[in-house]
């Protein structure tokens, strides 16, 4: 069966354990309600609209000013830019699954010729030692928190702590890729602004645990984000109106900011309920955010007819999407928003004892 | 008086003469009353709200393919860029007031290491000479129509059937400036899809005579349309979610866009009042779409005073933007949208019977 049907699947079930629901014009129209439509839009970076939301976020990650982006991709790949032309260093390095290497078709080297020097291996963190050995003359060393995709790990707070000491020595610009930094606090037990304070320059994005419409907020020092509102609109990213993602990002970071310790914990329990079933382990085991990988000692062509079943027997939805990694192995990837909490526990058990019962059979 | 005074006059008066009104969020809320709810968001690039509409763009402009895009700046130097490739050459040609070239903080050149030609003067638009007398190899030749920042002047349309012609003999590509496409097409008396033949690819905005919230599109083959898919997620435009541009450029799209007959009208009689009027010139004297600039013959600062006591005493805004030339001279764009229409023909005569004669007091 086609991919297609399982998400057609997923979709049709009553209760789905991840996420915060449908991506559909509610979302907007909820974060809209209480908006007067008289208020006037920004204007090309200026007006309320961004201008308040900007200090709000520099205030709430630590930092002197806060620039905000249509995308987490431009933010990023302009970050890096200006760190390499202020060192007049064009390397930079990350992880070998950084956003930037694998999502972005190369917009890093075709746009800005920066070259990336790729730390760790693709199945951990960057941990101090790939700093320490790195034999390369880079501008900046961006870290992603959590590592997305390889189930949202984390280095130890101590490791951040030394790696951002070594690169302040040594003159290295460092990055923060905080994609899902609301959704690791609860875990580090720091502020953002503890987190940040490690950096000198910082993303974060509306759409994952915070469940807006899209958007990215640009932290750092009034000199950098200065540079970074005019490399902005080098890239066309200084709309005329970016209101719609700065309404929504607002509404739904007041919403839920305050829900990530809640989301953690559930994605623990939930990574219990699947290692306890025959033939899956979570990564990471015990989750650091809330996210983590389901991993299958079994082929897509083995699992997914097991789901559709479940799915439709059950009315419980785990994943609309199932991804190879070979002949033998599939994975999908899980991130708990509101939806988890809705899940009647009596119905969550069962379903995995279904699903148990399944894989015991294969 | 600080310009901000100006505007703030302009935004208090009962009547404006140009555009559609406020830019605030009853714009977004309008267009979304009859959208429901629960219809998905985009995803990247795919589903029904973006599909659906550039097909419907395609269909208009004549096109095989079309790609919405968040800004027309993006739009239109990916176009460039890919031109540039298909060519080996990494030059282009367009007019030194060109969006480009004054409005994207070299964009084009910091992000993707093209050269422009200047085509013919400041004063005017680029006409089949300054084609034929180019001594420049280039990949691309940009044409803007109307000519936005000499008030929004055209060649005419045999000159663009003549360029079209010799580009295409020479191997050289032709874009389409078309900010504003759909405002000059009653003078040329074309469809769109009659215009844009004579262009490999075209950029059409959302936010100028149609006046929805932002974004644009970018149409050619489907072998362009898909490299530029790849481009836009290359600058961070890829976002998950641009339904809140298109749902809104959709509407008013539908809402405006035969109305631009009565605006190039009504644009014609606004300019023959202001010529009438001692001291003023508009460029150009007649429109051919639905703007112009009003060029004073005196000072920013002997002009503001008369303009601020004229809007408080008619009711009448004529513009909240007084831009200065020299110490002589100032001007204001004028761009007619819905608003011309709802006012008096009574006051208007009354207001510019005022202004005649507070000129001819200085």
């Amino acid at each position: 069966m086609s991919s297609n049907s399982l998400i057609e699947a997923f979709k049709a079930t009553k209760y789905q354990l991840g996420g915060h629901g449908t991506r559909n014009v509610d979302v907007l129209k909820e974060a809209f309600e209480a908006v007067s439509s008289q208020e006037e839009s920004d204007l090309y970076g200026t007006g309320n609209f961004i201008e308040a939301f900007e200090n709000k976020m520099a205030a709430y990650l630590g930092k002197e000013t806060a620039v905000f982006f249509p995308s987490g991709t431009m933010a990023q790949q302009i970050a890096l830019r200006i760190w390499c032309d202020q060192k007049g260093i064009n390397k930079v390095a990350y992880h070998p699954l950084s956003h930037l290497e694998i999502h972005e078709e190369d917009g890093l080297r075709k746009l800005h010729h920066i070259e990336p020097i790729l730390l760790a291996d693709k199945t951990r963190v960057i941990e101090l030692d790939d700093v320490l050995n790195m034999n390369e003359n880079i501008a900046c060393l961006l870290l992603e928190l959590p590592q997305r995709e390889i189930g949202g790990q984390l280095p130890d707070y101590e490791t951040l702590v030394s790696i951002s000491q070594f690169c302040r020595e040594n003159g290295i610009k460092l990055q923060l890729d905080g994609a899902r930094l609301f959704e690791i606090l609860p875990y580090y037990n720091k502020t953002a602004a503890q987190i940040c304070d490690l950096f000198d320059s910082v993303y974060v994005s509306f759409y994952k645990g915070i469940g807006g419409l899209a958007g990215a907020i640009l932290a750092g020092e009034k000199g950098f984000t200065e540079e970074a509102k005019v490399w902005k609109r080098r890239h066309g990213g200084d709309l005329i109106s970016l209101y719609p993602y700065i309404v929504t990002a607002d509404y739904y970071f007041d919403k839920r900011i305050h829900k990530m310790g809640q989301y953690h914990e559930d994605a623990t329990e939930l990574a219990r309920l699947y290692n306890d079933c025959p033939g899956i382990t979570t990564l990471p085991e015990v989750p650091v955010s809330n996210m983590f990988h389901v991993h299958f000692s079994h082929s897509k062509e083995l699992i997914e007819p097991i789901l559709l079943d479940l799915y439709e027997q059950t009315g419980i939805g785990l994943s609309g999407h199932l991804r190879v990694i070979d002949d033998q192995l599939c994975y999908f990837e899980v991130s708990i928003g509101d939806q988890y909490a809705g899940v009647p526990k009596r119905e969550l058990e069962v379903a995995f004892r279904e699903l148990a019962k399944r894989l015991k059979e294969i």
